[in-house]
């Protein structure tokens, strides 16, 4: 299980989580796009060996998984748990990942590039999440020919990602921002600076749970480094807008959304996946802000009552059914 | 304290209390919309002798206050756990009541008409309360030459109340019959046969908590007996039909609806007089159907958290304090 969202992390506040991306092909194969099926097999056994052969104490702690191999359910759980891309899914064969036991380093064979390297951690720690990225990039490239191009840089399917191969995302929990309507134009103004602010969960422009991420959109000419520390000058700026909002808040009734929201998932006997991720915003709003006090990791509870993550837990089971699940499963955690 | 909300009734189910009012006017003197100050208070005075004179181990259980004497908050207060009627508070000058001590008899003197007899009974009680009524009636009568004509039968300041001067009520839940939207068609009949059903506690047509008053509206050329038995009669019609449609009712869905009513009662810190309404209904309808389980008197939790019941309790506070100290008293109560 992934351990981005059971990290007791006090930085996870407003930033949940930090994910790295680097994007990589071999030299002299086709983008998967391309291949064929035969292709898409030495593929993954030529990354499997690197793997195996390396034999180091890190690597060790990798595990290489054929998606063919893999549940439906499992598969959609692991999107869920942001283990995998949403695009790596769509059909498996071809495919296989290497994972890391807590699932924070995942190696994806055979998405839109041969090699999509992807490190996510709980909280904001972009220079460590970058640094085991590159360690994992370092070790493939020994044994493997990257697609390189000495003006552009790495090679990719798609050309958003030529150069530096190189997406830096944070999740941030931006409840004020999004009920001031503050981050519609704040993110038209990142968006003219190379980086972008998206509701993730939730479809179209509303955001569920309040949660955004913001990424790196510029590749090209600018160092992993400058990305880097651009998307950490942004995220920061972010954040204390945020919290200046947060302030301004009256007590008594966000006091009283709050434990309104604690009230609903300790009681409620039927709860669907949107309702428990905007009452879960609110509770992690509320610890956020010396409200409550509980053990409850309000990230973990979000993604482990996912529909598939739940259907992982108690089979195959009804959309309604999930909903009461849903419902008793959260009750338990917080009684 | 009035009683009536405060008995843990099985009766008070469905049916959540019964009352009984004779509207009796003394001979000679002009109607109360007529009569001077001086007049007043003779009439105070006379019934007050009556019956202090009267001296019955009944009569001792009887206090007199004269409205004048009593602070605003606390008349308003009488109105919201329906010790007075809303009437007799619009000028409390040269106005009394003599009131039992459970508050479940209340003789106002100096309402429409000169004395206006009411009991309020917990729970479907039509015989008994009208045989306290009828006693004191029989008290009062006794001492006092009521208007009567041998046509007619007793006379009163509004023709509607020519005859008996009895209006017997009881107060229904029918959250079911509500929710179905069947309560407008079935109110319609039962008005075309004498009986009115209104919405109590809410402005206008929409009901608040589901509480819907049936009360008798002819009062001429039918004895007290039968107006009683008719009333019995139709409200014995409508529990029936509010106990067939709620079995009709979803389990799951009914129980998230009463468990998440508990859930903001136990946690909202911010509680308006409706919404609180509102959620007592549900909750008193899960107690009724069996899924709560709580030594909680929903109705006396009801009464005390309207406005001017907790101003009685709190001293005068602004109505947003009173949404706060709703809630927690209410938090108070079931925790």
């Amino acid at each position: 299980m992934s351990s981005w969202y059971m990290k007791p992390n006090s930085e996870a506040d407003i930033v949940t989580s930090t994910r790295i991306r680097l994007a990589r092909n071999i030299k002299g194969i086709p983008f998967p796009s391309g291949m064929t099926d035969e292709q898409k097999k030495e593929l993954k056994e030529k990354i499997k060996a690197v793997i195996t052969e390396s034999n180091t104490p890190f690597s060790k702690k990798l595990k290489y998984i054929d998606m063919a191999n893999v549940p439906e359910i499992e598969i959609k759980a692991m999107v869920e748990r942001h283990t995998i891309s949403p695009e790596f899914v769509i059909n498996p064969q071809g495919k296989a990942i290497i994972l890391s036991e807590d699932e924070s380093i995942s190696i994806m064979i055979g998405e839109e590039d041969h090699i999509r390297i992807q490190v996510i951690l709980g909280g904001l720690c972009l220079e460590e999440a970058y640094d085991i990225a590159s360690n994992i990039d370092d070790m493939l490239h020994s044994a493997l020919h990257f697609a390189f191009d000495s003006n552009l840089g790495y090679l990719t399917e798609c050309p958003t990602n030529l150069g530096t191969g190189l997406r830096a995302s944070l999740m941030l929990h931006l409840p004020a921002l999004e009920g001031s309507g503050e981050i519609r134009s704040l993110s038209d103004t990142v968006n003219k600076i190379g980086f972008t602010v998206r509701g993730i969960y939730g479809e179209g422009s509303k955001s569920l749970a309040s949660l955004y991420q913001v990424s790196n959109q510029v590749t090209l000419g600018l160092s992993e480094k400058n990305a880097i520390e651009n998307l950490k000058i942004i995220a920061t700026q972010l954040i204390e807008k945020e919290k200046a909002l947060r302030e301004s808040f009256e007590k008594l009734k966000l006091e009283d959304t709050v434990y309104r929201a604690l009230g609903t998932l300790k009681y409620s006997r039927v709860l669907s996946s949107n309702e428990m991720m905007n009452l879960i915003s609110r509770i992690k709003l509320g610890i956020s802000m010396g409200i409550l006090s509980t053990d409850i990791l309000p990230m973990k509870l979000f993604v482990e009552n996912q529909p598939y993550m739940l259907m992982k837990k108690h089979g195959e089971i009804s959309p309604q059914e999930r909903d009461s699940y849903r419902a008793s499963d959260i009750r338990e955690a917080f009684n």
